[in-house]
């Protein structure tokens, strides 16, 4: 029986990336540069960061001025109140505001700490928003990756979020091209003939996950290469994996 | 440079566990079967299932009798009234009840769907409680493995948990034993200098959501080795992942 079994391969060596870059053409350079061997059906996770970056969603913190209610928090939790008001500004709704924490849901959906706007690996005075339409970004990666590499690779841009109950961060999907972001096994059954009723594993989740632990949040490994994973065939989107506010218990 | 990579090796071939099994010695069977070569630094994810069968935490139905709010609850909402007396059994306190669904506190601290009580990949009839102590269940099986394979690896038991606000379930580390279920960035600066504030990556999860993607809920395959990650040395322990109730917003 062969084994079920695949490789996640941090790929290193990206030179830092600024608005306009082509993300594609440099993300196809590493590879080649690495000798790594992209094959049809691998998949491409990307960290959220460096295609903000590429799609020029940076904010220069010196053109903000923030509101009364971003100056307010700010002052209360000795945070920047720059900062506090892109926060604002990109959150949708916020979901929790408390002891210093600013938990929001995104324009895109998306429920995160500061509605996704980061401060670490930006230079200093800059902060970056979640790509606009994380799905959008992940299809059109993967067309130019097509024509760059010749090959037809799976993408999700991934990023690194907290959860309720839980200590520590993981990696999750943002956006998701050229698979589904589930596999599902409702109405399988199992070997004793039980029926699985909920059982929907959110696999890209799960496979950023997986690449995470082969990038560094400091050393510069912004992209993974996961090999041998047999992914969800079809078309699927990341944010399916946003729950509808009408089916969640804690909004 | 080398390559930062790792391999996750789905372990098939265990034959259906019961309560008294030596479950070490059943997988080091396995591992020797498939002619994988486990070495010092892998790391053993096991699906909680598993563990808990050989641990004999497994309740038959007919012996359980329903409590009112347990028959009230299951005839709302079509469930098995046997089913939902041990989940209550099982909560320390419930989170959610609400629209069918149960989400409770387990005795252990995990928040969980039904409090960690299964009734897939079980005899009809029959459900699974969690491991009473995960942990303890990690360490245990992870001395004898040491013995019957001479190799020192980390295990994690995992499970699958749902997650508010997404779609789909993970799966997650319950016990963790011989290594830190955190990488720690707090402190550490970026390349532009930004201190890295609240980054503590809960990579003992993004392992389990790593093994996950090589097992299989039907396929029959509860364990997986993954080689060629460095992990945070030093003792560690699953329970330290629960966020305590005072840091949590969502309780």
């Amino acid at each position: 029986m062969p084994l079920n079994q695949f490789k996640v391969i941090g790929l290193p060596g990206l030179p830092e990336v600024t608005a306009g870059d082509d993300l594609p053409d440099l993300i196809a350079q590493t590879i080649r540069q690495e000798d790594v061997r992209a094959e049809n059906g691998d998949i491409l996770v990307i960290a959220q960061k460096i295609v903000s970056k590429a799609e020029g969603r940076v904010v220069r913190l010196e053109d903000v001025a923030p509101s009364a209610q971003a100056l307010d928090w700010a002052e209360t939790h000795g945070k920047d109140p720059r900062v506090i008001e892109v926060v604002l500004r990109e959150a949708r709704r916020l979901v929790r505001m408390e002891r210093g924490l600013l938990i929001a849901e995104t324009q895109q959906g998306y429920i995160c700490a500061n509605a996704g706007v980061d401060t670490s690996n930006v230079p200093q005075g800059t902060v970056t928003l979640l790509p606009e339409d994380p799905d959008y970004s992940a299809a059109e990666i993967r067309k130019s990756l097509a024509t760059e590499l010749g090959v037809e690779l799976a993408v999700i841009i991934s990023d690194t979020f907290g959860r309720p109950w839980r200590n520590g961060l993981a990696n999750v999907a943002l956006g998701v091209s050229g698979m589904s972001p589930f596999v599902d096994y409702r109405n399988e059954r199992d070997r004793f003939g039980n029926e699985l009723k909920a059982t929907q594993m959110a696999v890209a989740d799960e496979l950023a996950s997986a690449a995470e632990l082969a990038m560094g949040k400091t050393a510069a490994i912004p992209a993974a290469l996961i090999q041998g994973f047999s992914y969800p065939e079809g078309e699927g989107y990341g944010r399916e994996i946003v729950r509808p506010p009408e089916n969640d218990l804690f909004r």
